[in-house]
């Protein structure tokens, strides 16, 4: 099974298992959106697209109780009980360490028993089985296919094929997309997403009531709400390509009163693209493209304005050769945060990187990790949380969850979190 | 560890210690099965030949059982229960992404935790480790060593020094054959026999009792039996090489009024080999030979005579330069099935194929998949499910589950398989 | 995460992390033993020189309990819960089956899940990810992180990461050492130490009483004692370049009258190195070199003076080009064992070696592995039981072991091992 785009004149079944489903790749997001639930919940997660914000809101709630009981061994052992009885499959043919490793933490956390398919080339392949075949044998032995590929459209393709089967009485599992092709990485703008919301409720890191810290902050910006709505976001560095900045713009837009501000070096291959700069202005949000922090935006510099801050590393194994001598001659240092940056943005906007950084470009330097508002490290276990609480939805445990939470921490409530008996965050 | 065969001229540690075993080797396989016995009951699976008739049925029981079980919570637990305090190593160094899953999955549904290791060149070998050695560090580490190699007699020798080691008052594990050089791989005829035994029973898939399908069926073909005995079974493709096809026409032998058709091109390298045909005879099999499936046996088109229809790819990776040549010319095309074929075949015939189907080649082309007959993605699970019972065999739960079964299905009977609750099978 | 050493005239943050610790790095491991505990209990196992006797006593202690506990399911259902809500990193960037193995099964007796990244190039790496952000993913998402590394002092710098994250009030995990540069391999020694123990109990394998067979051996050696201390210890073959020979007689210059016989080629590759040498010397060790196992220790053989022997293969892929010439012209025969060396040596004496041994050196023939003094296969299973009381120890559940086996064997001793239920040792 290969993740090589179809290149040959005769058509392969690999291929013509793809053109089978063309036209159903090709309908709007929105008409895809039922044929991805089962009785209007999660079945499979293909699109960040399919996150609305009362189902973020949602995913974040159980997020936040899987951290709490994660706590405790009795919660432990609550949540490792949950899908102990069932077995995923990660299929993972473009490697990614980072989000393999999530992935695997959060169907341990739910107790699930893990396989993974990393090598690209699988025995199956070189004896000429097709795609379809061998995610077939995997929704065979396993109860959940977590996959990672190359290929544009393949997790969505597989999504239909599951359904199909389904619908034609055959056992079906559910899919879920660790990232396809350029543009889709739904569960990592989902766990953006969460680091936002954690960070937009204002808590006490130290276990004091939110309402102080809130309260406190409002005294020195009067305007802050909680939430994501009536927020500025800045995205830095390689806005054009990074498959992260595109996912968390188009979740964050579907937020009231959003503006966003793209802080990019003038290079088509590294500013705002035109589609999705055209589907964000579509959604309402203000949208502003800056080639420095320091650009002002509504009068004031753009590092000043912004309530949280993306920052991303220049994706330079994705360049071609112009790119290569372009980029030399561009001065690229100001796309690296300083100390200096960071004293003057606002004290409570938090600092994002999808992650791994780059230390050879050093867009976010070591000096800056133990600021209050460097979230990245944060972001990575936020990923294990959310991930975890994906899960527990598509397999419809999460009610359980709330119910377990309920009768443990009935007198338990958000300002108390620093209370919950714990050693380790 | 290597899987090379011997070539040096002063021997190695690793040929003297299969020289020491080859006179057990070369004995008759009736001979060898007391040793992979203890107790009268599998310990080592080594050979297809192991299967009697009863165990055969025995397996299949135990397999249902586990299936039913399956399909509730209570009946998960239970059997993840059964086998959590022991430890699987998978030695793979012969790469079968599709076997190595199916037994990382059996393992798991029993609650074996499994380790692996697939690389053919471990660390210790490039330090001058023998196979031995190898085998032994992981029967120091784990309870059970599942594994597959190139090499002929390497899983029938393992389970001869663990027997030895037993002897001597060591430590020693079962050893299982996935796999071995160009002949064995015992569990895969174990899943093919299993295919058939649930074809055979002649349920109805929608949940109705058996006797109606089975007496409808009668109207049509009023000689019809249950069970595996009375059948003419076809083998169509690369009969000379197919490991699974010479393991599973040996174990098919052993039933009564057993009638099998090779369906092959007449050229040596893909038709019934000398020894196959050879000891069937002697078993009193009726073998037919022939070159299509519209060839007639015994008045009839082949197709049309079989009550089962295995499927093979022709393994082009073992031709030698002259079959590249050979096959080139000659029409391998009336190996293929096609809709018409599947037609003109019985009603209830199963169509098999031990995958990855070739879909280069074709040979069952993706519009069968949906007729009733196709089993063979079925005979995946199959597969999982029947090696999860020789396991529980081995291990000796198998009684564990026979009771859990009895007391909570004592009203349940094999009729009744649609009635069991289930989302999906 | 490459294992290279740094190379590069401009400093990359790889090579500034460890710089950052390089004061704490240069300290006499004196001062470094209280930064790897925490309440005076193991925290992170970096240093063989990091066990007391005391200690190396606790858990051998702990070791022993694991064993038996093993041997009933009941037992082996108490361990498997203790750590099944944790789960384990294995990061081994330099290749080592038979350690990364005893880990995990070692971890698995606990329950304990494991992960691992085995390719020493993460697809992070090639991204620029700096080793301590991937070592600070692996903790965001773990609960302890077993690593090996080319690189001598990684292990040790993530310990001090891992203090500074946690007095910086972050999440912090525990690191344990499995290899790590040409020096420290903490849990080989660990193991090694523990057959000694179990051999110098002078327990009678067929289940009879301590005494008897100590007191027989009394007969036969009236100044023998139990325990460590007052042994003469032999090692035998590469000396110079064997990470288990220096940290193992590290560990025996702890125990009081201890004598080491090393036995090697006079060759500066292969002979104890000054460093040892000073460092076993100040300890008030009795070091003897010789270069065969004939020449005269106190006027007796070598081989007739040890009361345990350890045997290790030459490690000639750290050869450099000169050494392949010289040792080519030496006679290294004589530092293989045979069955007539090992009729001389005391009838008590353990031969341990730390696998891989070397088939085609042959320091260890087969010949001599039914030998009762052969201690090396089970040298393996030891180490998985003392790495397993090591992480029971880290993650403090020894004393519920303790508990456990007080009330299970309430009437047991040590003089009854051979009582206890059991299958397989």
């Amino acid at each position: 099974m290969s993740d090589d785009l179809p290149t040959e004149n005769v058509p392969t079944q690999d291929e013509l298992d793809l053109l089978r489903y063309e036209s159903r790749i090709k309908r709007p997001l929105q008409m895809k959106i039922p044929e991805l639930e089962r009785d209007e919940r999660l079945r499979h997660v293909i699109f960040g697209g399919q996150f609305t914000v009362d189902l973020l809101e949602e995913l974040a709630d159980t997020a936040d109780k899987i951290r709490i009981l994660s706590k405790l061994r009795s919660g432990q052992d609550f949540l490792i009980n949950l899908l102990s009885h069932k077995r995923a499959m990660l299929y993972f043919t473009q490697p990614s360490t980072r989000t393999f490793l999530s992935f695997m933490a959060a169907c341990q956390i739910l107790g699930m028993t893990c396989n993974e398919v990393r090598d690209p080339t699988t025995s199956s392949e070189t004896k000429g089985e097709t795609r379809f075949d061998s995610i077939r044998m995997f929704s065979s032995y396993f109860d959940l296919i977590i996959m990672r590929s190359k290929l544009p459209s393949l997790a969505e393709c597989c999504a239909y094929l599951m359904n199909d089967l389904q619908d034609s009485g055959n056992r079906s599992v559910p899919i879920v997309n660790a990232g396809s092709g350029a543009d889709e990485h739904p569960t990592q703008a989902l766990l953006d997403v969460y680091t936002l919301q954690r960070s937009f409720q204002f808590a006490d890191a130290n276990g004091a009531s939110v309402l102080d810290r809130f309260d406190e902050l409002r005294n020195s910006y009067p305007d802050l709400t909680k939430g994501l709505a009536h927020k500025v976001y800045g995205f830095c560095g390689d806005i054009g390509r990074g498959r992260t900045v595109r996912s968390l713009a188009s979740l964050l837009a579907k937020y009231q009163d959003v503006t966003l501000v793209f802080i990019s070096p003038d290079h088509p291959t590294l500013t705002l693209r035109d589609d999705l700069r055209n589907r964000l202005s579509e959604q309402g949000v203000r949208i502003h493209e800056v080639t420095s922090f320091e650009e002002r935006v509504n009068g004031v510099p753009a590092i000043e304005l912004l309530d949280a801050l993306y920052m991303t590393r220049i994706q330079k194994e994705h360049n071609i050769p112009a790119d290569d001598e372009h980029f030399a001659q561009m001065d690229l240092s100001q796309y690296k945060l300083t100390r200096q940056l960071v004293a003057r943005m606002k004290s409570y906007a938090p600092i994002l990187h999808p992650f791994p950084r780059d230390q050879h470009f050093g867009e976010i330097p070591p000096e800056i990790d133990n600021d209050p508002r460097a979230m990245y490290f944060r972001q990575a276990r936020n990923g294990m949380w959310i991930r975890a609480a994906m899960l527990a939805s598509i397999f419809r445990v999460d009610h359980h969850i709330a119910r377990y939470f309920y009768d443990e921490y009935k007198d338990w409530n958000n300002a108390d979190e620093g209370n919950v008996p714990t050693s380790q965050h």
